[in-house]
């Protein structure tokens, strides 16, 4: 007999029904700031894209095609937000996939959501923990309950951002960011070895370091040093670099002197086009 | 400016792309036997989505409103499959749910996958890794990239299944199955604490035992006692309970006396309606 589908109680033609990153969450994303119609950080997200296709065992999308579409859907555009699908396509249930395996390409652009620069954020601690996998960790995968989970336990909107603990209680990263950790002129960022996502903003921060001969450690980071933090900072590619204002009872002196690092990445991760992890 | 989409080169209307399911894994599935035409272990299917609903946050569907339209898609089907997804509905990019928060309930029926009774399954071991995090360990979530990457490791198709070891190398579950251990008259089954899926058809078997005064122990299982078992049992609800006849290069024998709890369980899964659990 054929197949037949019931949505909220409507009988329907669900085609979509099938595309696996709905089954299973089978695919990668990027969320890519659009500045003056062109995204920026570009050879970074696909970068990212194509390790992911290497660990999820998926084809790589072909990335000049991804860049025509990704110039259309930006153009007219002052600045906006485009997130970017890499799905490994329609299947029957199970987990097994298809041969041919016919993956998909989905962009969608949307309206900028911060008005001008983000200000100073306040963080929580999130009591979600992020799952252990180095075989899933740094790649930017559609299995997010994690951070969906964490994002859900505040509605307070003067708190920001919620930082993420790993199985171990060790800091990793925020739900949507990365963060830098400030003590003196000394910068380190959690490591993401077991978990947590590689953002391209924490990415160019490290490149540009290597090019100036700075040390940005990469380390494991404990709750108590954010507290005992100078500065802190959360990268992500809509945000670009945000100083933080505020952990739980914590509050940050914002005259902190900001580390030129951290200030020169804010500088270049929204300038339009390829410029970053190459040039850095 | 309005949002635009292109899908596979295609300019599309995508309203679909905004389905939390599809952006993030958020929310859950339960795949269900239906036989003459009614849902088989149906509170154990509901019992298990409640527990997940719990675990992320999620409101409970109208457990009624699902069994009839179970009974809607099943009704004429002398032995199908059932897939009942419970989502976190649609919203705009990004981790955080929508206020108020809308779930959506799809059911979508198709044929039975198995021409008769499964025969006995041949099985190898996987070299990915499942994730640990008691958080999302034991429901049937949608953040389901370690099965699948597990189950494209191999196209063989005289084997049936793979062992999935978590982080540490202990065994804890096939790609899709539960597994069970016989050595002499004793039964053992992994202990997901950590990892894996609550299967149905193993919450039956573990029920059945406590009725029965039996002892099943759930713990933690080596791959070198899968070897030096006498013999393997995988279990799901399309399934049932199926003997293994060879992992690797051990070949089990399969004259070797059947556990009475594994034909009692097998016996049991498919008849359709409620029973299972709760009349153990």
């Amino acid at each position: 007999m054929h197949d037949d589908s019931l949505i909220d109680g409507v009988a329907a033609d669900a085609d979509w029904l099938n595309e696996r990153a709905l089954q299973f969450g089978d695919g990668l994303f990027e969320t890519v700031a659009v500045v003056r119609g062109e995204p920026c950080l570009w050879d970074a997200h696909m970068a990212r894209f194509a390790e992911g296709c290497r660990r999820l065992h998926l084809p790589k999308p072909d990335f000049g095609l991804l860049e025509e579409e990704a110039g259309l859907l930006g153009a007219g555009r002052a600045q906006a937000v485009l997130k970017i699908y890499w799905t490994a396509g329609r299947s029957a249930r199970g987990y097994r996939r298809p041969t041919p395996l016919q993956p998909r390409r989905m962009l969608h652009v949307s309206d900028w959501p911060y008005a001008g620069q983000a200000g100073a954020w306040v963080l929580r601690q999130c009591l979600h923990r992020l799952g252990e996998n180095p075989a899933l960790a740094q790649i930017k995968h559609l299995n997010r309950l994690d951070q969906v989970i964490a994002r859900s336990e505040w509605d307070d909107p003067t708190i920001q951002e919620g930082i993420m603990l790993g199985q171990d209680g060790r800091v990793v990263c925020g739900t949507l960011s990365n963060l830098f950790v400030q003590k003196g002129n000394t910068l380190v960022t959690p490591s993401l070895a077991g978990a947590g996502i590689a953002g391209v903003v924490r990415g160019l921060a490290l490149a540009i370091a290597r090019t100036n001969g700075e040390q940005v450690h990469e380390d494991v980071i404990s709750v108590q040093q954010l507290s005992d933090a100078d500065a802190l900072y959360l990268t992500n590619s809509l945000i670009g670099v945000v100083r933080v204002a505020g952990f739980g009872t914590r509050r940050y002196d914002l005259d902190f002197a900001e580390h030129p690092l951290m200030t020169e990445t804010r500088r270049r991760c929204h300038q339009p086009g390829r410029e970053g992890i190459d040039n850095g």
